[in-house]
């Protein structure tokens, strides 16, 4: 199977569960719960607990589906807090939480999908000793997405963040809910306890270069291939791995801090280019999904493992 | 026992699990997630689960007091993010989590002690089918607290609440939290479903009564007894039973909502027990308590049953 039809099948699930719980609420909190939700999204976490379940147990008759939900729930609530936090305007096309609704709300809302995340994992289809290691697992995960978002937070004030930061950082934003989606997909299937720390890894690895790979999308993609504004982390100050290496290598990126004409930004990737940071920021992702990979190497032989290895390409080599 | 030194045990058990936990956060989230809980609390919800479970299974071997600290953790995460919500400035005699630190410090302290509740609820030393019914009714419970807070908020700007609409909002604000600490308290330690529906009933009533005597201390106690501004409801507008009831009554309450002398307050007082507000107000309380009382008779004979007599009691007689 093509990893974009498996995408696209897994999404139908998860959506189909969307609608049906927060498809219709009939009071204000209810629809500013679901507002995030219901304006779409590529549902990978999802996709990978599915995939990591079939990976390790295929056929099983257990319905992780709602498991599935809980980590898009956790995802939702996370961009709904960051986006008060960072004072967006718009995400996935339609108006922030806040935005349209007020902030009060929008920690509500927020505080909705997270506590509705537990609810949708303890109603999964699996053994209960299954789902406490998982609900611990989830849990641990919310911890460092929050550390993870505070680093990234405190690494706007401060211009002396290293490359090592920069990953703990990632690990703990992005890396760790990708973690918990394969290593919770695995648990609930019955995966055992090697299988579920090598999808762990995995999920962790891909995840973390995914965020790598976000940011050089940032920068190299024009707004019509990425749907996005072009080098926004570069205008706003931001600490990634790009600016770090090449604040390395002596470009200093922070008087690029105000919008750039595109003949600008074309100069500064020509510089970053000459300079090998742009093919080390890619080597570095690479990397993550390489080693992931090799983690999963001990899984049997199947479809569904041939599938991950083309999700790890597909973070890498993705321009939207 | 006298349900002071059962309640004095209580809190210095769950007390030393939240220094050992919370007690030396080296970064900066950390100290704020931990602000809160250091300061302080009469740690009430996790003393009605020890009871509960002590009361539907005496001398059983299973430790639920990390299940009792997810009460209070759960607790405190909303007490932060609503007072960010209402822009408390003190809680506890300290400054709120948002003064101290800032407002994106605090959303993710109480996520950090949300997703840090769940954690220690699958700790507790249970069977896992236990623990994932008390995780499902504590995640549920999550989202009523929400809804109770988000309802709250949209009475503010209302002038027509009336007596049905207070009450549910109650019921879920406070009355689901007290009702979670039972229920919880009688799954982990294997009470039957009779029971554990008695306690939540239970705990439900007097939690639902323990926000009403809330809102009589509000109005009636000086501040050097309760140690909090008196009147403050009436000054701010809120519309508490007090408030709707007198309006029933003809005794709009609107008109007094700036800063009282205490010759105006006594005078506001004077009236409400006229017209017989104050004590329908008490009696509304007193019932739901007597109601919760009724719901557990069918508990066999015991000093902890005992104990939750004596706890619906002290909710309603207290002054501070």
């Amino acid at each position: 199977m093509e990893l974009n039809s498996y995408l696209e099948q897994t999404a139908d699930q998860v959506d189909s569960l969307i609608y049906r719980y927060f498809g219709s609420s009939c009071d204000d909190l209810g629809r500013a719960s679901a507002h995030l939700l219901l304006a779409g999204g590529k549902r990978l976490r999802p996709a990978l607990l599915l995939l990591c379940a079939d990976a390790v147990n295929k056929g099983s008759a257990i319905d992780v589906v709602p498991a599935a939900l809980a980590l898009e729930l956790t995802h939702s609530f996370t961009l709904i807090h960051d986006d008060i936090m960072d004072g967006d305007l718009v995400r996935r096309g339609v108006p922030t939480v806040h935005t349209k609704w007020d902030e009060p709300t929008a920690i509500l809302a927020g505080d909705v999908l997270f506590a509705s995340a537990f609810e949708f994992l303890s109603l999964a289809d699996a053994p209960d000793s299954a789902k406490v290691r998982a609900t611990s697992m989830l849990a641990r995960t919310c911890v460092e997405i929050c550390e993870g978002q505070h680093m990234d937070m405190s690494f706007e004030a401060r211009d002396d963040v290293g490359e090592g930061e920069y990953m703990k950082m990632v690990e703990k934003k992005t890396g760790a809910l990708y973690a918990a989606a394969a290593g919770i997909g695995s648990i609930l299937a019955g995966g055992n306890p090697i299988y579920t720390d090598a999808l762990y890894h995995f999920g962790q690895g891909i995840g973390m270069a995914f965020q790598i790979q976000d940011d050089l999308i940032d920068l190299l993609a024009p707004p019509e291939v990425s749907g996005k504004d072009q080098a926004s982390d570069i205008r706003e100050g931001k600490k990634t791995l790009i600016h770090i290496k090449a604040k390395e290598k002596g470009f200093d990126l922070s008087p690029f801090q105000r919008r750039l004409s595109s003949a600008e930004i074309d100069e500064v990737i020509g510089r970053l280019r000459e300079i090998g940071v742009i093919s080390e920021v890619q080597e570095t992702a690479r990397n993550l999904v390489m080693t992931g990979i090799r983690r999963i190497s001990i899984l049997p032989q199947s479809e569904e493992k041939d599938l991950l290895l083309q999700m790890g390409d597909h973070f890498i080599s993705r321009s939207s």
